[in-house]
Formats: C-alpha cells, structure tokens, sequence
C-alpha cells in the first residue's frame, strides 16, 4: 500500500500546559493541521480544484466534543454528523456552510426547515424516496444515493439502484432538491485490493448516471490518494482527529497531529514488598521491592479495562508500565525509576508523540475510534491553549 | 460459597414503557428493591440492628445517573463518592444523611464546609492525617483509616496502621473528629477463602482499637452475608444497580432487579443474499439469505465492540444472534425469523431477564461495571415511569 509522506518535515508535536486532574485536552489546531494536511495530499494527486471535503463530527466530533474542533475546521467543506439534532446543533454554533445528515431517519417535515440549508442528506431507503417525494419545500436539500456494497448496512442494492437514482433524478429535474449524488461507504477501506474491488463494483452500477461522487473516507485518503483526489467530495473523520485509520502505522507516521491528549494525575504513591500482590483479583505480585504510581483515571473514564498487551503511561516523558488490574477508578504504574515523581505529577495516558492512542489501542487489542469516543462523561474536555 | 436466597419469591420483572430511541431506562424502584433486598439478607444475619449501608454513587451511580436513583435510595443510612465535587451534588440534591467521600484528595479547608456536614472521610496517607490535624472548625469529620490489605491501592499497611490509628485518636478525644473507624477494600472479594484471609489479617492488626468497621462490599454481603452482618457499616455498590458482583451468577440469581434497562431502535432491515459479506472488515458471509436488522447503537454509544462470544439482542421478546462487525454506530442483526420485527421495532440491549448485563459482559469479556459506566453521554438516561 502506498502511503504518501507530507510535503513538509515531520509536524512539531505540539506541547500543552496541563492543568491538573484527569483531563482530555483538545486541541484544534492540531485539528486544522491534519486538514490541511489532507488537502495537501489531494493537491498533490494534481488536480488544481482538488475534491471538496466533509469533516466528519458525528459522536460529538469523534468524543473530542464539536464545540472545541470546530474552529479547526473553518476550511472544511461541510460537516458531516449522523442525526438530525446534530444538524441544528451545529448551525447553533454558527456553521453556515454544507451539512451532510449520514443516518437519515427523517421526514420531509424535518428537511423543509430552512435553519439547516444547505443541507445534504444521504438516501438510503424505500422510506426516505417517498419522504423526499412529498417534499413541497423547493428547491429541497442535495441528496446523495448510498449504495449498499459490500458493508450492506444500509442503501440500495445494484439491482434496485438506478431504479432510485431515476426516481430522485426526476426530483432533480423538477427543481425539487438541490443536488444529487452517487455515495458508498467501503467495508474495507483499510485494505487496498479490496478497496478497489469495493469501487470497480460501484462504478459498474452507476456507470452513466450523472452526477458528483463521494466514496473516499479517511482510510482511502491516506493510502490512495491518487484515486482519492479524482472524487468530488471525500469524507474524513478520524484523521481529522490526528488518528490513523491504517493498520501498522499511527498518526504520527502519517504526518498527522494528536487532536486529544488524555491525561491524569497521580494521586498517591504506595511502596509494594517483594511478594505482595496488587489489585483486584491479586493478578500482579512484586517480584522486587516497587513504588506504585496510583494513577487518578480507571475504566469508569473510559480507559480500557483489559489489556492484551504491556500498557504504559508517560510520565515526566518516561514509560512506566502499567502493573495490576485497571479498576474502576485507578490504573497502578511501576514508578520506581522516577524518584522524582510523585503525588501531583500529570501523568500522559495517550495523545503524545511517545505514547499515541494508536499503541494504547493496540494494548487493548481495540481501535483508537473506540478510545476517544468511549472517554466518559466524567473527564472534562478542556481547549489547548492557543 | 454460600449464597442466601431473598426471602420473597423470585422478583418480579419489572414492565417499561420504552421511548422510541438509543435510550437507557432508569428504573428508581428497581435501586429501592434492591436496596431493602440486601438489608432483608442482612437482618437474616440475625441481628435486630443489622449494619447501616453506604449507598456508593461514584461515576454518577455506576452510569445510571445520580438524579435518577437518588429517590430509590433514601432508605440508605449514606451515599459514597469519591470526589468532594460528588459530595456537593448530592447536598445540592437535598440528600441530608451522611456522605463518605472515598477518594479522598481535601484540604482542611474542604473539609470545614458546614453544608458537608455531616461528612465521613477515608484517609489513606500522610498527606491527609496532616490535614486533619490541622482542622481548625470542630467537631470534624468522620474519619474512616484506610488499611492497605492485598489491595495495595492507598491506606496504611500494617506496620504503620496503629501509629497513624494513634494520631486519629487523639484528635477524636480532643473533639477535632466526630468518629474514627476502621476501613479495608477486599482485593478478592469474589473469592470467599482469600476474603476471609484479607479478614483475619485485617482484624490482627486492628486488634484491641476500638471504633465501627466497615469493610464488606456488595460481593461480600451476597456471598457471605452472616459475617458480613457483624460490621457496622457496609459499602454496596453494583448489587443496588441490580448487577451480580460474582461469577456466574446474574443479578436476577440473586433476587435483584436491573436498575437500567439498555434498548435501540431497528432503524432499517437490508436483505442479505446467500455469500454476500456484511459490516466492516467483510468479516460475516451469509450461509443463506438473511433478513439483517439494524440496530441504532455502536461502540460510540458504549456498547462493546469486541465480542469474544457470541452475541445476542432481544427483540419482541426473542434473542436475535449479532452478526458482522459493531460499528460506531450500529449492531447488525439476524431478523429472519421475526419478520414482523422492522423499523421502528426497539431491540433491547441489556437489563431484562431474558438478556442480563452480565450476560453481554460475558460475550464482551470484561465486566458489567465497565459496561454500565461506559455507556456514553450521547445515550439519554430516562427515568421509568413509576
């Protein structure tokens, strides 16, 4: 798979003054970088008027909460969310440009309201033909036809396919919606034969119908650009966030900056025997005498319980591994070789040129998605300082 | 290990009129059931005055939110949380009985607040014992002296537990405390011989110091109720939401009832040819055509998107087997054979005797608190109508 380096040197990691307590910092800088960053490389794939981009904030911006991305995505296209009320909630903080609503239970009532023009909305059913059918409102918002391919979660099937473009066409035709569009969502963006395969399927099924195409995601980006940059609107979501979407390399390799950065203090220390057992279940016991780090962050934050893998946390730029059961409430390090550290030192959970949520993923034998999305309620997203 | 049964027949399941929507129900009269569930195992203990009960209410009542079950709880003698913040709530809430706060980072002046009162705190190192010797307002708090047991979290270990019991006293007599106990955290609660042993030791170093202990938690008092009944106060948790905090055993088996009850929406039905793939990674072929339901929650909702087993979700009373990948935002299900069941039709997830938390914990290989706790703030929690 060929991945393209970004034009400019490595992105300096950017450093953030962490105040103290369990704390995710969010940083939309870094969110603006890996845009233009995304832009940089559909320029580089030679076309002058590059393909336009959505950035993708359904879950509240990926758990990195919309209200402090936004002002990283000033230069993006549209935003593209999953529910109607995500819409609203984004013209509420002042976004005038596209929107794309993905998920798409809606009525004709809900689609007239003209607080959310312009305003795209992807058809992906039976139900939602005959609720664009009804619309009186004109001209209507963009839509854009899913097809179903090979992730089968919702859109239209080859075979009943043009048969739904036809019928939104005549729509088109008679003024009555704005735009219509040919859009897939690939069940295997992260493996490129399959990609291909994923697009050679849907432009045989669409082969001559006219209008602008959207099928390339973070993934396809990032490691095709050359097909990518040939779409007319491609979407990103967790490469926005400074996350990457392909296997075997993290954010960082991909010239991207962390948007997240999740941190905790620790909170005690507690000196551990030789043979003494920590922890929950008692599943670690001291080989030598050890200084336990008390971390002020557990699963109940949302750091995950079971770790497949060694796990570490950063602290003062050192690993220190993870040692007994995470619990609700605390994760347990070996401090040890950092005397120094003690209680009131920050520890880095993820989020760090030395410690990505990609390797902490990879130790809970999950995704990064899950990670940033799963962080609790409980942990206040705080905005980097500028 | 011995497990009582509730003196009532089997509980019975409680009937919720469940909104349209990803929603968790939260039943208030499910936490108060509960609630005098446990009290009733412990007056079978045989004492007439049988322990009082700390309600713990951290991670806002284990996800439940605290609002919701603060009415089941007002037959508890006092909540526990673990922050001071948590402390405030539940004052701001009208709760007027004792709180504990476990967690337990304060300065003196923290502590001096009138609107605490009255207040109970762990303290666990040197750091704390040196605030409360300089408490100025009087009397103080309830002090609770944390021994470090197997657990090795925070507290004293044995060789320092009696000096720092010393300290404690001498405020007490002086009037700087209002109470001084005696407090451990089981490291193996679940695990009736290792408990008994964390027992004996903690009574050998405590012996002779008087003042109420408080050392058992919901695994305790379901697994060995008649010792569990001879402490002063006890600590639950899990067991209020209705949760079994022991292997192998629901809540149901044990007369609880699930405080939270977890559904979704089918959103859209996609038929399913014989060898087609389904959800990302392609990792589910069809043996045969199928009828796939989509369910309107993911892994952003906090449902786990791992399954190490198979997996199941109830709709219209019937188990349907999950299939293919969990995404962020949606669980794909074998619909076949309920072909009423269609959009609009509302899956439950977990919390009904057909299909217990602990149940989809087990498929997920982790444990029904990081289940509960990590459901995220873009599930609305419902109070059930009474």
């Amino acid at each position: 798979m060929k991945i393209l380096q970004p034009a400019a040197s490595q992105p300096q990691a950017r450093t953030h003054v962490v105040p103290q307590g369990t704390v995710a910092i969010i940083d939309k800088q870094a969110v603006a970088y890996n845009l233009d960053s995304l832009r940089h490389r559909l320029d580089q794939a030679g076309r002058r008027n590059g393909p336009r981009l959505w950035a993708v904030v359904k879950a509240d911006a990926y758990g990195h909460t919309l209200a402090h991305v936004l002002g990283g995505l000033a230069r993006a296209d549209g935003l593209a969310v999953l529910e109607l009320e995500e819409a609203h909630l984004c013209r509420a903080m002042g976004w005038r440009k596209p929107i794309l609503i993905m998920h798409a239970r809606y009525t004709a009532a809900d689609l007239s309201d003209p607080g959310l023009a312009p305003l795209h909305v992807i058809v992906d059913s039976e139900d939602q033909l005959r609720e664009l059918e009804t619309l009186a409102q004109r001209p209507g918002p963009h839509a854009w036809l899913r097809y179903s391919g090979c992730l089968n979660h919702s859109g239209f099937p080859a075979r009943t396919y043009r048969a739904a473009y036809a019928r939104l066409h005549k729509l088109l035709q008679a003024g009555r919606l704005s735009g219509l569009g040919l859009l897939q969502h690939y069940a295997r963006a992260e493996e490129a034969e399959h990609m291909r395969e994923e697009r050679r399927d849907f432009e045989a099924v669409f082969a001559g119908l006219p209008g602008p195409r959207c099928t390339e995601n973070s993934a396809a980006l990032l490691s095709d650009p050359d097909y990518a940059g040939s779409g007319d609107w491609v979407r990103s979501g967790i490469a926005l966030y400074g996350i990457s979407p392909l296997a075997g390399v993290d954010g960082r390799g991909l010239g991207l900056l962390p948007a997240m950065t999740l941190s905790a203090p620790i909170h005690g220390v507690q000196p551990l025997a030789a043979g003494a057992p920590l922890g929950y279940g008692a599943t670690f016991q001291a080989a030598r005498d050890l200084r336990v780090g008390l971390v002020h962050c557990g699963y109940a934050d949302g750091y995950p319980r079971n770790l497949v893998a060694a796990g570490t946390v950063l602290v003062q730029g050192r690993a220190c591994r993870i040692i007994g059961r995470i619990s609700m409430d605390t994760i347990t390090i070996d401090l040890s070789d950092i005397p120094q550290a003690g209680p009131g030192t920050q520890a880095v959970l993820w989020g760090h040129e030395a410690l990505s949520i990609e390797s902490v993923a990879l130790s809970a034998g999950t995704i990064p998605a899950q990670l940033c999305v799963g962080v609790t309620g409980r942990v206040p997203r705080i905005a980097a300082a500028a």
